[in-house]
């Protein structure tokens, strides 16, 4: 099977599923209800369902808990972009060719709709269907996803963006800067994975964190690129938006050919990671390609 | 020992303990960190984790129990009122006679600091101490607090109250609205508390609910008459700010008199509730006098 068509079938499984989800929501706040599902089914890849999917599979990791590990995943990451939009923090009209939520509804909507799925997030971690082993490891894995999530992953990365723009920063500190708002949330793709799975030697796990902080940084350094050289039709965001709002990028602190000398770097340690492993792991270098040599 | 110097423990242990989890936090984001800090610990009565403490004491729940549980729910409190003050919301420059997280920072990071107090509730629950039959029930509490705060408790409450500002309801569907907005988070504390110890029966765990839910309507119906009848000094907000603001209360829909009558009934419905436990409750006696008699 191609890497695209299984692409397809995770996304559209999760979709699915989280679609369902939202569906069996009884209907006290319609609006909420309404931008909580807009906000998780606008159109985004499954980027991080996928790593799942494929790194669950490599540890054979039953289905049903890859999907509770994808779900509550894309909760915590369709409520971090619905509050990084807003007009305190990006004031970002579009997003993925399609209004932002608090321009579709409201402002007061957008920012509880972010809440809510949050709180969906550990939510379906603490309820949804585990396997026996996955069931055990419930804690941990949310624990797992709210270091990522909180002050010590994605909210504290957010807060070091928010501090910086406009304010010129180094490369060591525009990494951690990423490392923090999206590398966190990359890696509890794989750290939840390898802590639900029964089988995986603890020097697997940590390679294969190591590998996924390696791509959140690369995913990141490509996106700061792409925002430089890409149409704002191929984004589906205005192109040059970075720039526009002072933010600090990898072509800004290093020059577009040196951002992707580092970019190619990057990739190749990705990959020596994943050379360390005892497993197959044709899927995730092909899934790493994708990372790196995405267009939008 | 009066419920009073109990209370001033409580309080004094809470604080200490959620401090501390803060000043752990790296430095990486100095400001976050502030605003976590300064929402976590201004002046907050600390009533929830009084009826951890009250309810766990009843149930021999042992105090680091009652501790990790009270922390993780004025972590989800905390982050409630933080994002219910924000301008898009309920807009209120000031939170017991100190200036509100978005006026004492910036709107983002009063955004952002919200955001990251409710992913720390979920953080403590994973991963702060429990007894033995606690560390068993973690996936069981998380569930029950998750349940509460979300769309199916505090998110959908604060919802339908921003969609029935300014329009007339009944009494019913504000009742539903202070039973998600409020009650449900009350209601998780005494939940949590049950699951979390060994030995209570299921029907004194339904009970105890029970109890929650009735309190939990009455402070509304208090707080609503205090907002028509306290002072702005006794309150430490602007008094007469819910009918400012266009909110349906208990007053407005049935009158002042009525609502005190309303209030004696739901008094006198948890007392009952109460009643049939087979456990001393003269403390939880003493801690619904507080909730309904209090004068700020």
């Amino acid at each position: 099977m191609t890497l695209k068509a299984i692409q397809q079938t995770v996304r559209q499984q999760v979709d699915e599923a989280l679609s369902g989800v939202i569906s069996t929501l009884p209907d006290h706040a319609p609006e909420l209800k309404a931008a909580m599902h807009y906000a998780l089914t606008a159109g985004g890849k499954r980027m991080r369902p996928l790593l799942v999917h494929l790194t669950g599979n490599m540890l054979d990791l039953p289905r049903t808990d890859q999907l509770t590990i994808s779900m509550a995943i894309e909760c915590i990451h369709a409520y971090s972009l619905v509050h990084d939009d807003l007009p305190a923090m990006d004031d970002d009209d579009l997003r993925r060719g399609q209004p932002t939520c608090h321009i579709k509804f409201s402002e007061a909507t957008a920012i509880l709709a972010g809440d809510a799925l949050q709180t969906l997030a550990f939510s379906i971690l603490a309820e949804q269907p585990l396997s026996a082993f996955g069931d055990k490891q419930r804690a941990k894995l949310i624990g797992s996803l709210a270091r990522a999530s909180g002050y010590l992953g994605m909210c504290g990365g957010q807060a070091i963006d928010l501090a910086s723009t406009g304010n010129l920063i180094d490369v060591d500190q525009l990494k951690q800067l990423h490392r923090l708002k999206t590398g966190a949330l990359l890696t509890a793709c794989v750290d939840m994975t390898c802590r639900a799975s029964e089988s995986i030697a603890p020097e697997s796990h940590t390679l294969l964190c190591r590998y996924a902080e390696l791509i959140g940084l690369a995913f990141q350094v490509q996106d700061d690129i792409l925002d430089l050289t890409a149409s704002t039709e191929t984004l589906g965001k205005p192109s040059g938006s970075d720039v526009a709002l002072g933010k600090n990028t990898f072509p800004s602190l290093l020059g577009l050919d040196t951002a992707r000398e580092e970019l190619a770097k990057l990739h190749q340690q990705a990959l020596q990671a994943l050379d360390g492993l005892p497993y197959n792991t044709d899927y995730l270098v092909a899934f790493t390609d994708l990372m790196v040599n995405r267009d939008h």
